[in-house]
């Protein structure tokens, strides 16, 4: 019986309203199999009646049409960036019902962890979720998640985000399932849901803003890697390669150059702060490139050395690409985050440096989303866990 | 009914040698279709009884044993390299029946197919098969083979591989099913089925020999990206970045290293080619570096320049790694091909050169199959594809 609920309710959300009869018929299943399933999932508060619906021809009795209840659980989705917090609540469909942004004024991690919750809070109270109906949430965040241990590893720009604890502390505030994920594995899954990579087999975002990541959708899944650290190309080593050390004994080959405390060495290249340097190293004064957003707008309002910054950052970014094209081989690659939003501006030298660099050249376009990308690929991943969760949960009650 | 053949035959294949009861068993169908589909399977000469087993205690009759016939077909390898053309014949299980290999003397593509061709049927013959006993050939060759068109791009080391109608030709020449794939993806295979990759989850076979490439296999199957060019790493960019112009108008962005007609930056700077210039750019004479084995022999019997340039060698191959791993997050890398066999001398400068470059570190090997991985590999798949035509032709027949 579990099963056949199990068959009925995917197949519910699948095709929206349904009668009985169609159900069977799409299912295999028997009628009386149909009907007995379907006042479980009643009982359970996962299905409802939607309607009626005329069997036409005047004959007889209107069929009772069901779909699936999206508000038999809510979920939180949550986007920890280094400028901004931001949280949204949301049904088991993934559509929004309450959102909120806040500056991220948190000094430590800890003060994060409670800022966040709260956030979390706020955000269902006003649109007037009961905590108890939050099933679960998931955080996005700078770094590598470790599946054991929870740790994440490599979010440099979050100070002490990497700390061990803090995952189990977040669990404990909430108490609702969490999943903390990589911000550009979210805001790729965003993408795929409802942005620039709806029905791409195999893209890329490409999130260029404070720091450089990359999450890769295959088949509708995320391609988390075998250390779940899959698309941290801010560690794309850097070359000149290892030359010769010219006639006479071998004296080694030169030191490459490494990576930094700070990150990779493609993540110092092309992230916010060496657009700033870029345009300050052209002769543009501080005052007028106080963040990569200013160097933008200069070469947006025409600005020449602003202009050419750009397109030096457009031939580095095009260089992350023809690496990501020549390893995963994307049908596309969707810039987004603060400095990759700046589409109108980088994709054109981006293009051309990359006809010059390599004949295997992805579709690249601007992402759809912008700034919600990572909060909505939460939200969405948030659904799909919530959806297995409450069937569980509801089930065994 | 044909389903519960399949079912049948799935289960026998995976378990070996099993009797009707335990068939009914795992597979949850009836003894009455169990003994009727396995009666078809006999008819159709898929399964054979391999024997009997009593039931112990003296209760009556034994049991008969049925498994899955691996003769019911027989598939043909053929790796297509520069300097040498493989071939081996399998049964259905994989399990290599003949083999011979020749070295490549065709100087263009039309002799390379019929070369190739006639070898497949030499090495059927020697095995006692008759040409109509093989049911499918897999054919592994560098560059990228485009699932419409059938042509063969990016294989710059051999000249007309990639002209049109080649596959129509040597599909016209066997008389089998045909496939043709990339020589690395199918050596990534082939490590899985039966080298180094055995177990891992996500791992990437680097071929560094004649040219570069890289197969990578995720869960089992070949991750072959959106146009079928995931892994064509000869193709990752050069770097250094372009730089700021400096004070002054925009300039425009330096131009990139680009890619040239014979292969990609990478591979110019690591394949064999490239071994035999570091150690020649080092002092070593024309005489004693013929060959990149040349330079790996010297470097075996103690010459320091030689060492010096196959240090040289790992330390850029550990920029590919470095680069893979950014990437992908692999857990293993498998090193292969004429220069990646050569684990003794570049395994432990390559391993602490990337300890400089980046903290993604995957464990890096070599390959466990060496000349003969593309070969198993191409043994393994068309192994695989047989197994599904020859359920199809034969429950058709």
């Amino acid at each position: 019986m579990p099963d056949s609920e199990r068959v009925l309710l995917d197949a519910l959300r699948a095709a929206g309203s349904t009668s009985r009869a169609e159900l069977a018929r799409t299912t295999g299943l028997s009628k009386p199999t149909v009907s007995t399933a379907l006042a479980g999932l009643e009982r359970a508060g996962l299905v409802r009646r939607t309607g009626e619906v005329s069997k036409g021809q005047g004959r007889g009795r209107a069929a009772v049409l069901y779909a699936a209840d999206p508000a038999a659980g809510y979920v939180i989705g949550v986007d920890v960036g280094r400028e901004w917090l931001r949280a949204a609540a949301a049904d088991l469909d993934g559509t929004v019902v309450g959102r909120r942004d806040t500056p991220n004024t948190a000094r430590t991690a800890g003060a994060m962890v409670r800022d966040a919750a709260r956030l979390a809070r706020a955000v269902a109270a006003e649109a007037g979720l009961d905590w108890s109906q939050v099933v679960h949430t998931v955080v996005g965040s700078p770094g590598v998640t470790d599946p054991g241990t929870h740790r994440v590893r490599y979010a440099v720009n979050l100070p002490g985000w990497g700390r061990s604890g803090l995952f189990d502390r977040l669990h404990a505030e909430l108490g609702t399932g969490l999943d903390v994920l990589n911000d550009a594995n979210l805001a790729a899954l965003g993408e795929y849901a409802l942005g620039a990579g709806q029905g791409s087999r195999l893209f890329a975002y490409l999130w260029v803003g404070t720091g450089l990541g990359a999450g890769v959708v295959a088949d509708g899944r995320l391609f988390r890697g075998g250390h779940g650290a899959a698309g941290e190309i801010g560690y794309l080593p850097m070359f000149p390669l290892p030359q010769a050390a010219g006639p006479g004994p071998a004296t080694g080959a030169p030191a490459p150059v490494g990576f930094s405390a700070r990150g990779g060495p493609m993540e110092d290249a092309v992230s916010a702060d060496a657009v700033v340097a870029l345009a300050r190293s052209m002769g543009m004064p501080e005052a007028t490139t106080r963040t990569a957003k200013d160097v933008f707008a200069a070469a947006r309002a025409g600005d020449a050395t602003a202009l050419g910054a750009v397109e030096c950052e457009a031939a580095r970014l095009a260089h992350a690409v023809a690496a990501l094209a020549a390893v995963l081989d994307p049908e596309l690659v969707v810039l987004g985050g603060g400095v990759g939003r700046n589409g109108d501006l980088l994709l054109a030298p981006l293009r051309t440096c990359l006809r010059e660099l390599t004949p295997l050249r992805p579709r690249v376009v601007t992402s759809a989303l912008g700034d919600d990308a990572v909060l909505l690929g939460a939200v969405a991943r948030a659904a799909e866990a919530a959806r297995e969760r409450v069937f569980d949960t509801r089930h065994d009650a």
